[in-house]
């Protein structure tokens, strides 16, 4: 029977610590280089998708199916049957699609770019204004809070309980102060910790009555299509549908791409969102191209066809993964359940598992692990300007090491959990 | 011997009109839809590169000289052999280039969005001035002026002779006046006259002193391997270097893509520019991406190799545009030799013819050829805020139709030009 840590004695934590930290060098000694920092495909998922490389081999193939040539100019929305499939697999109809290029990274920082510097529907263009403030719900992905810093935008952090962000708070904020311009959310399978928002969340976010007229949701559906497991799937309630229901049709913009169902890198990035707000888009998009790899857009649609075939991949994709999160989980059990030294979340799809240490811990156990060349997520990513309050949020991307280096980076990790919890305790 | 139509009397004119128009009815009576009003590559033109469709098949393929496999994240500045590959295209060592999508003008609206929200190098964000204003040779690209006028940036006209731009005044107001902070420059076979800038130009350009630090030269070379002859070719100083020896390193930022060599819509773009240049533009383009279609930029080394293979490429792209230009040539001498209504440019590469017509006859060809099905560049394209102030511009683009419609098209067009030209008259 496992006691927890704090119910240990001084001498008893001093000898494990010792015997910890003779393990510790062992692992040390291997000189390893494990990388488990970022939300990274492995190589057999990428083998999944090279059929598509050679779906458009003779001119033939490469005219879409309004018979435009793909291979030249124009066609500055995307193509029909591209638009269609993103659609699928963001669930709403293809008018509401715009394609982009390989990264919907991108397509966010260029809505925000395309406010700062003109504004939303006619509103004053930030840059105009003496504050511009952005709801960040934490923890949360480290690459939207770059853009909002980047840009100058005051972040605010808002907590998530199981089912989404506060939404009281949120109500609250967005409903008084008109210069919060926006709020980022992963709604499904969350990074980094794997929420899917409730029903109730989703219509509380459609249902918003924003200060400013300008303000957006940024819904950054990455993972739509991303389960771990075939019998138990999140639901997350279309948002466009719901906002439109609430009166609310502009209030929102979906991301979405195919980054982790065909490459990471050469995949199809999308925006989803309301007639008026696409009209808006598009003066600023008919001036910055003219148009997005349309190449690309039919390599996609020939190879995967439809949601059905996405669906498809989305398994393989699944048997993949789900035994990395599955030997993660296992291992962090076996390991350090019931000593009461950290908590770990389960989800059912996405890339991440979070890892929530002792306070004031995490930032210990990362430098840690890097020691031994294991290399997580720096402390406080998640977090807005990094600073992560209680020092307890670790992000562990178990997707790209195979499972063998998967299994050491994790008891080295597990390891220099429980080293740097005893030092926390010895130290109080 | 052909008698200029100024030198016509009333009746005699008058009896031509009467002719001309009778024909001009047979042609609209044909109902046809031709265009000549883009830069757009033609059907065999794209079919020289369908080889690039399969030198990607299996996965092995996909891994680039460093060990990187392109089908994943990462490599934000591009692969090394395709920095390679652009930077012999643009004359300027790989560590100079900066690859993104599949869009050149996608950069340099990027760039110029980089310095209204954030400055450059540390100047103070143009947004927040309360004047920016350009230079924009003319007749120039109209999607370059779109861009500036989308940024509400104030554009100044400065004529082109026949070596490029008025250097003159264009030394004259950029180390005067500190609210200029750029240039729009097509250097080589310029849009739409086809001139190259003489040495000197490009060597007056390299000794700039702008008043204002942020001033950068736009330097477009679109056309960089472009030409229509193989004996006959201009040559361009390279800027980058001679920016260097004046003690100018970062004054100019470089554009260049593969639209006009592989697909139009599936090229790969690019900036060269100095050290300096790269580490600023560094800082917006880490947080705007993870990295651009790598997958891609692989294609497009494989398939070309080097700058020899894609010399041998634009060899073939040249058999294919040399008889169109040639052919509007031929009909242009044919039927206005000798009349005094127009002159015609005959460049040596790039994509497109400029007419000149009489004064005040511009808008009134275009129209005319739009109602016998003929779609020519709107009036007053080449210039900002589409004002052509003399009325007498159009640029021809024979690249896209195929050499029976462009026989067509052509003749529309110079029935179109002596009709105007004898109804000005008449009108005097």
């Amino acid at each position: 029977m496992i006691k927890p840590y704090k119910e240990w004695n001084k001498v008893e934590l001093e000898n494990e610590l010792e015997r910890l930290k003779i393990k510790f060098k062992e692992y040390k000694n291997l000189d390893l280089h494990l990388n488990m920092s970022r939300g990274k495909p492995c190589q057999e998922q990428l083998d999944l998708s090279m059929g598509m490389m050679d779906v458009l081999s003779s001119k033939e193939d490469l005219t879409c199916e309004d018979g435009i040539d793909c291979r030249n100019y124009g066609v500055l929305l995307g193509i029909e049957e591209c638009r269609r499939l993103l659609g699928e697999i963001i669930e709403v109809p293809s008018d509401n699609i715009v394609i982009f290029g390989n990264s919907s990274l991108n397509v966010m920082f260029d809505c925000i770019s395309r406010s700062v510097n003109q504004g939303v529907m006619g509103s004053t263009p930030w840059c105009k204004l003496d504050r511009v403030r952005w709801l960040c719900p934490v923890p949360g992905y480290d690459r939207h809070f770059a853009i909002t810093e980047y840009f100058g935008i005051e972040m605010i952090n808002i907590p998530m309980n199981e089912n989404g962000p506060d939404m009281d708070l949120v109500e609250r904020l967005v409903s008084s102060d008109p210069s919060i311009k926006g709020i980022w959310c992963v709604p499904k399978y969350s990074n980094p910790n794997g929420i899917t928002y409730s029903e109730e969340v989703v219509k509380r976010f459609a249902r918003l009555k924003p200060a400013a007229r300008d303000f957006r949701i940024y819904w950054d559906n990455a993972y739509s299509v991303h389960h771990l497991y075939e019998d138990k799937q999140d639901f997350l309630l279309e948002i466009l549908d719901e906002c439109k229901k609430a009166g609310n049709p502009d209030l929102v913009y979906k991301f979405t791409s195919t980054s982790k169902i065909s490459f990471p890198g050469s995949g199809i990035a999308a925006i989803a969102t309301s007639p008026n707000n696409i009209v808006d888009i598009k003066k600023q998009f008919s001036i910055q191209t003219i148009g997005h790899d349309k190449v690309n857009q039919l390599r996609h649609v020939r190879y995967f066809k439809n949601l059905a075939g996405v669906k498809e991949q989305m398994k393989k994709h699944a048997d993949i993964l789900r035994p990395k999160f599955e030997l993660v989980e296992n291992i962090f059990e076996e390991e350090l359940g019931g000593l009461e030294i950290g908590s770990w979340t389960k989800p059912r799809g996405g890339y991440f598992i979070s890892f929530t240490s002792n306070d004031g811990c995490a930032k210990a156990i990362i430098a840690r692990c890097k020691k031994a060349g294991v290399e997580l997520t720096p402390a406080g990513a998640a977090y807005p300007y990094h600073y992560d309050q209680r020092d307890n949020n670790i992000r562990i991307a178990p997707s790209y090491p195979p499972l063998k280096d998967l299994e050491l980076a994790t008891r080295i990790f597990t390891l220099s959990v429980k080293i740097e919890s005893i030092k926390l305790l010895l130290d109080k």
